[in-house]
């Protein structure tokens, strides 16, 4: 071990008790964003967090504006340029914590029992922000911070980083980068080091199907008049085959197939159809046959009905034929599907199966490329090691089935891969009542980061080569 | 032309400026029973309704309360007992006359314009009312009426008759009768006297489909978990075959065919393809192969999707996989369905084609049997010839697609035929604004309802047959 890695894990350690006083003062902050009572008390997170900045050494740093809560920004340039670049992310919000009287010690009032830290925001992602800032800090102070470093902290990922597409788009130069590290990502326990290293895209749309010029008498007109409700069952049941596949004209033409390597690594994670059936409740599983259900998340495009709207839907009976009928579907894609595609696939099916008897409409409302990283490109082999360093194991390897919004922004706009992981585990209540920290798990991530950073300086800058 | 008969036309005729002023009174009180505000008023319409009964001549009127609008019943029963009894049904409340501005006189203001009565509830069903109460009166006034009457006339028709089921099974003895005329259902056009004789039936249920124990996000378990808005789009689509036929198991093993007579009755009516596609605005029509629009709408069974619910509905996106799906469908029946077996037929349909992946429950909220009157029994004659009488031509025969309750109620409860007929126009803008009465057929109507009694009169009472 190198005597700047050596010195900056025992710096680390030594001061356990300051980064643990850190995290309850940060948490005790009540940042929650969606919240317009608390928006000044929002605004000092974002002071304090920029304070902590300062603190541990960033010479420049800045709070930025948006029409909502403040992005923090702060920059250390001091490694040589030939150095990495890294960008850490995080969110210094929080979701509001209500029902309160399911906590068992006050929300804002960051509560240790046993080895947890409980509190709102101590696992999403106070902890996970204080992980970051301290392994910087531990660099720092112990006189060498080996790559460069930049830290984004937006305040409003919990609603959906409304301002944040902007506020990167407005600020490339700034934002500029090798690297981004996102420790929003999760880990699938305590002793299984995870990095999520693929995501899928999406695409989502709405139909409008319109008949009758209005709501008509199901009796008087129920046998000529074509229902448009029941064409938008018809046309949504002919979206799936009877092997679950998804039956848009050329959908899985574009998709990347697993390879046999990938899909071993995945088969070693531990979600198997029992942990999704007492997950979720649902009576029995679904999906594409021929796929485990980790590849179905991760690796294989779906088709979701996400809403459906038509006609009477109070209380009782209203004997109406609906004029219109609306449903909201979205397809997760992957690898190399294209959103714009997908849509061009789905106006092609309804071009061929929507009857005469109406008229129709696709509304876009988003869409992204999936991402997919290379796990043997230099900057996650340096993770990868790290975690391997500290656990004594390597790491668990997935592809989540969700995009991230930043993730995705920072691809297109900026055209930096990000590598998703963290050190939450998977009861940690994110969201819910007793959201609670795991220690032991907390201070082995701020070693991972430490062996981390450790570990980039011995790459050259990308960027150079 | 015998002497009660041609006195009573003449009576009828004589008084015309009399019936004129009575349906202005009658159209001038705001009996809109849905409006809370005027609730004193509809209560003064119906007191005007009972002294209009007692002013002709009845005996025993009388007002009966029910937990909204009154119900005004009346009765003459000076004939021989061996003559048949009459039901006259009617209602007195109105619908409300918003947008006031689209009225070119003020609904409650009764204007004559050309050969029309404006003003709201001029056709349905204030006009009608007094044309059966002119033609009573007629009888009355000349010294002979030559059947007993008996008329039962509401004040919540246009909000469903909530009350009216009970009102008539805690009332069997007072209103038993032979037949009951219903003026409510209209003609064709103003040369085409018309008899509806048949009304379908109709069983009306709420299918809820529950997979996951909650709204899931649909990147984390799109791909393993069934959405269960997807399977109600396939069991709602595989409820019809590609000829349009509902597939519930055994769902047409009771339906009452077409006679060839019947058919060629039915062809003669003038609802065209076209007819359909200028009323209802679709671009394009629907059905059952195999029957043309009448005989579908008619004769013929349907499934309708009256309403749709799941997930997300709002503006936007919201990638939700939802935990519930809801859909609200209902069967139109004909003779000789029975909406309990329609049920068994829907749930033995749900058990075959539902998936594990979810559970589900029926909610049955309505049911009713289907209507149809043999058109030769010697009340539908007495009418029919009236009417060929009056117009000099005979009546078209229809059956309607939809269901009136109080038919079924008079079935159901005091097992008593309706014959639904009346002289509103189809373009008569009932419930819209510049409601009309068209006066020409108003006052052949009167002359068909004392034509009509002097021929009931010939006969003798069923009941005694």
């Amino acid at each position: 071990m190198n005597n700047r890695l050596s010195n900056a894990l025992m710096y680390a350690r030594n001061n356990q008790a300051n980064t643990l006083q850190n995290l309850k003062e940060f948490i005790h902050l009540h940042s929650i964003s969606t919240d317009p009572s608390v928006v000044n008390e929002v605004r000092s997170t974002a002071s304090w967090v920029a304070n902590q900045l300062r603190r541990i050494g960033f010479e420049d740093v800045s709070i930025y504006e948006t029409p909502r809560h403040p992005v923090v920004y702060g920059e250390l340039l001091l490694a040589n340029e030939s150095k990495p670049t890294v960008l850490f992310y995080g969110h210094y919000d929080v979701q509001p914590a209500e029902p309160l009287d399911l906590w068992e010690s006050p929300p804002f009032e960051p509560t240790i029992r046993g080895d947890n830290l409980y509190g709102r925001g101590a696992s999403d992602m106070k902890g996970q922000v204080v992980v970051g800032l301290t392994a910087v800090e531990a660099m720092i102070k112990t006189g060498n911070l080996p790559v460069n470093v930049k830290y984004l902290i937006e305040g409003e990922e919990e609603i959906g980083s409304p301002n944040l597409a902007n506020f990167i788009r407005t600020h490339q130069e700034l934002l500029k980068s090798d690297f981004v590290v996102n420790l929003d990502g999760g880990m699938l326990g305590p002793d299984t080091p995870t990095i999520t290293y693929g995501l899928r895209g999406l695409a989502y749309f709405e139909i409008r199907l319109k008949g009758p010029i209005q709501d008509l008498h199901s009796g008087m007109y129920g046998g000529v008049v074509h229902n448009p409700a029941q064409i938008l069952c018809e046309l949504i049941a002919g979206m799936h085959d009877d092997q679950g596949r998804v039956t848009l004209p050329g959908y899985y033409d574009s998709v990347r197939e697993l390879t046999e390597d990938e899909r071993n690594e995945l088969s070693r994670l531990p979600m198997t159809e029992n942990f999704y059936l007492e997950l979720t409740g649902a009576p029995d599983l679904f999906g594409e046959n021929g796929f485990s259900p980790v590849e179905r998340i991760g690796a294989r495009p779906t088709l979701e009905v996400n809403g459906l709207l038509s006609g009477f839907t109070g209380e009782g009976s209203k004997t109406v034929l609906p004029a219109e009928a609306m449903a909201k579907i979205s397809m997760r894609l992957v690898p190399d599907q294209d959103p714009k595609q997908v849509e061009r696939q789905l106006i092609e099916y309804m071009n061929a199966n929507a009857p005469s008897t109406v008229t129709w409409e696709i509304i876009n409302l988003a869409g992204n490329k999936a991402s997919v990283m290379d796990r043997n490109i230099p900057e996650v082999k340096a993770l990868s090691d790290a975690m391997e360093a500290t656990w004594g194991k390597k790491p668990l390897f997935r592809r989540e089935g969700g995009s991230v919004p930043v993730v995705s922004y920072m691809t297109e706009i900026l055209d930096i891969n990000s590598v998703l992981t963290g050190f939450g585990l998977p009861d940690d209540n994110l969201h819910g009542p007793n959201e609670k920290l795991h220690l032991p798990t907390f201070y082995r991530g701020i070693e991972t980061i430490i062996r981390y950073l450790d570990n980039l300086a011995k790459m050259s800058s990308p960027a150079d080569g």
